[in-house]
């Protein structure tokens, strides 16, 4: 089978792409082919495989190829950050709203031509919910919270799910939406997402660099290791219908945590002198959107698929030394 | 003040017009000019008042122009029918989603440029509800309860409250979105709303003609007249952020009614002969769509705005006749 993973550049992207080509299947079809669109090239690793096509550009531009094209299977990854869209609403709104749009009609096109609906799996994101002055927000959000997002970006995704539920009811697609929560600890430099400093807090003081924490300590979230994202994402992919039950987004596992809580689990896997890396400098822009975030999540729907949170945060920590040194052997080497 | 219907030729806006234009004021300003942008014109008795003038034309076309144009207010009523969004899946995206999107991107635009957020009432709809097997269905919906459209109109309805709520948050708009329920009695023929039959079993009787109920006497749903709706609109309008609480779409009054109700009300005050003209003639089409309405709503978020439902169906006949009489004194004479 072939299959499109956009935002396949990505880091959730690329490491998902690893993931299914090491598998060699996906819902028990043979992968021949993997195709990686983004704005950024895939990592090296990923293009040394024969299976995999890169295709580098703007989503936007590249959705009337597909209309002509045989593609088996969509994991639709590519966003737009919930930093970016609140700077700039025009490149949230073509990002998010216009690229999804694009993709979904060249596959209805495509089904219209006589092809099956093509299965796609979208990742939403948490952000859909937030506090509304009119009703109580709950603390702890779960697949049937009313959701009223507070952020341009959590707009955009909220609106993107009730596209793919409607493509799918009209048979157009067979479509999957997948909330993401805050994927945690990212490798890499810090990007525009407001929520950049969950992995930063961690990921600096690992590496010996001070990290800012820009929020208080008892700021509670919902976060997973971006594996977990991953076996999310192929479990929805390869329920069926009946399994996935309707079309509504269902919200991916999370361990629901204080920053306190991720601070003590440093200092217990690393030690008291990585956990002073950390220095608290509220930022207030930061601050105000992430007091807007839930405080946790439940997941009975995404559980009865098999799926289950991280175990602990200690855990989340460990699992990310031991990918930064699957890539390279000395990274890390200060913390023994 | 200048202000903008669109949607002004139909049946909701018209009646909107003729009210403002009585009333010569809106929120405390004088009115000197009313824009009715439709496919249609408007009636002829709007087209005499000298503050109105008529846009015929597709909304989409006309939404670039608006963007160099002082207009003080809007009532964005246009909307493509469930039935047609049904039947033409790229009809219903067009004229309620992308022809919203223009609307809004221009008043951005003008707000970009300097001016004040223009105020915008959005008529949205009970349609945004539905029932999804993941989740228990309320028979009586209310503000909070979880949308999950059922059909693309709902779905587009959806979708165009979550950019109104966004471009709100942004400074862009002060929008507000108003959920009608069926607006019933609809006076002249049917329209292609899967809700047509609601007013065609009371108008057509009542007209001495035969009226074709295709569901079953036990189908319970929320309707109220277009003078109900009308006060909703203007209500929203003038309400301010605070009286409206939040940015979420707040559901209008409406009469919870049963079939059997509406057809016992038609005897009451039509006589037993009218209510024979009622003939059962079940489409599954309709009784498919309707099934998956709600039964009933509760409205306490426009009630603390000082909003009703109808006091009966009764009532609701009973205005309906007026209503036709005040155009043509010598209309449904027959029945005394």
């Amino acid at each position: 089978m072939k299959i499109l993973i956009t935002g396949g550049g990505g880091f959730v992207g690329a490491r998902l792409a690893r993931q299914l080509l090491a598998r060699g299947q996906l819902a028990g079809r043979p992968i021949q082919r993997l195709v990686l669109a983004d704005q950024v090239a895939p990592p090296a690793a990923l293009l040394a495989d024969p299976r995999v096509e890169a295709r580098v550009g703007k989503l936007l531009t590249q959705c009337d190829a597909l209309r002509g094209e045989d593609v088996d299977a969509v994991f639709h990854l590519a966003s737009a950050v919930s930093g970016e869209c609140e700077a700039d609403f025009e490149l949230g709104m073509s990002s998010n709203l216009d690229s999804t749009r694009a993709l979904l009609d060249a596959l209805r096109a495509r089904q219209q031509a006589g092809a099956a609906p093509t299965r796609v799996v979208f990742s939403s994101s948490i952000a859909v919910f937030g506090p509304d002055p009119a009703y109580p927000f709950p603390p702890i959000v779960g697949d049937d919270t009313l959701p009223t997002p507070q952020t341009s970006y959590g707009t955009q995704k909220l609106i993107c799910e009730h596209l793919i539920a409607d493509y799918t009811r009209k048979g157009f697609i067979d479509g999957r939406a997948a909330r993401l929560v805050t994927v945690t600890v990212r490798p890499g430099r810090p990007n525009g997402a407001a929520s950049s400093f969950f992995s930063g807090i961690i990921r600096e003081p690992l590496a010996g660099q001070e990290g800012i924490l820009p929020v208080d300590l008892d700021v509670q979230h919902p976060v997973g290791t971006v594996q977990r994202m991953v076996d999310g994402l192929i479990a929805v992919f390869e329920a069926s219908r009946e399994a996935f039950v309707g079309r509504s987004a269902i919200t991916l596992p999370g361990l629901n945590v204080t920053v306190r809580e991720m601070l003590d689990a440093l200092e217990a896997v690393a030690g008291p002198a990585v956990r002073a890396r950390v220095r608290a400098q509220r930022d207030e822009r930061i601050a105000g959107i992430v007091a807007n975030w839930p405080r946790g999540v439940v997941t009975p729907r995404a559980q009865a698929l098999g799926l289950k949170a991280d175990a602990s945060f200690e855990d989340i920590i460990r699992e990310y030394i031991a990918d930064c040194r699957a890539d390279n052997p000395a990274a890390l080497a200060g913390l023994g």
